[in-house]
């Protein structure tokens, strides 16, 4: 499968479109989902292009994991979560629905059902509320 | 949260249990999961020990994820999957339930939904015959 380079967190990577940023290194940046499925459900998504975790390169990978635990624990503090579910796509029949490779980190609270993947779409305030929330945690 | 060292995956990591292996190198392994939630669906444990993702370190989750992708790759050849869905749960509200680190990696079908995560026991020989799929195409 070929990389379309105008693919949504393409043009997020390159700030053509706004996100709610909650950390950036070399190699990866980190954001919130837009349709978050819990509060503090973010995305981890590496700098290098590609389509999914099967056509990336394992640096590439082993960079976004080491993003992916640095935002999981982050959530656990910044949003008292009792677990941290890490969810990754790869395929439209797997429920692939951005084809720049991505991780989910999807905080889980007790009892709370997690709401469906990529079905409603977050207000813009409350996104930026717990952007901050990371924000405090990640720079406090 | 303390590492226990008879938990069902160090006992798998020792051989003190049997299980289907269908990859090792120095620093993980990778079996069948004995509760699949789709045929093919792999496990993934580094030999380091750690209770989750959270606690793991950097080193080991970048070989977890360098072999995460060589079993994801093997899945859609040897089972002929239409996409492949990676999970990895942290703390028993997010359904953790065996307390050393580790990755599912689960083929998706076309229309066909996932069953639930360890619900149902699979055949021991169905099981063996998925593991030979994925030798196959490993070693072949």
């Amino acid at each position: 499968m070929n990389y379309d380079d105008n693919n949504i967190f393409a043009k997020i990577l390159r700030k053509e479109i706004p996100s709610h940023v909650i950390f950036e290194d070399e190699h990866t940046i980190s954001i919130m989902d837009a349709m978050p499925q819990s509060d503090g459900h973010a995305l981890i998504l590496p700098k290098e292009p590609s389509v999914n975790l099967l056509e990336a390169s394992t640096e590439s990978l082993a960079h976004c994991m080491k993003t992916v635990q640095i935002i999981s624990r982050a959530s656990m503090k910044a949003f008292e979560a009792d677990g941290i579910v890490v969810r990754q796509f790869n395929h439209e029949p797997a429920g692939q629905t951005v084809f720049h490779t991505h991780f989910h980190v999807i905080p889980r609270y007790e009892g709370i059902p997690l709401k469906g993947h990529g079905v409603e779409m977050a207000d813009g305030d409350l996104l930026k509320t717990h952007a901050e929330k990371y924000l405090a945690v990640l720079n406090g």
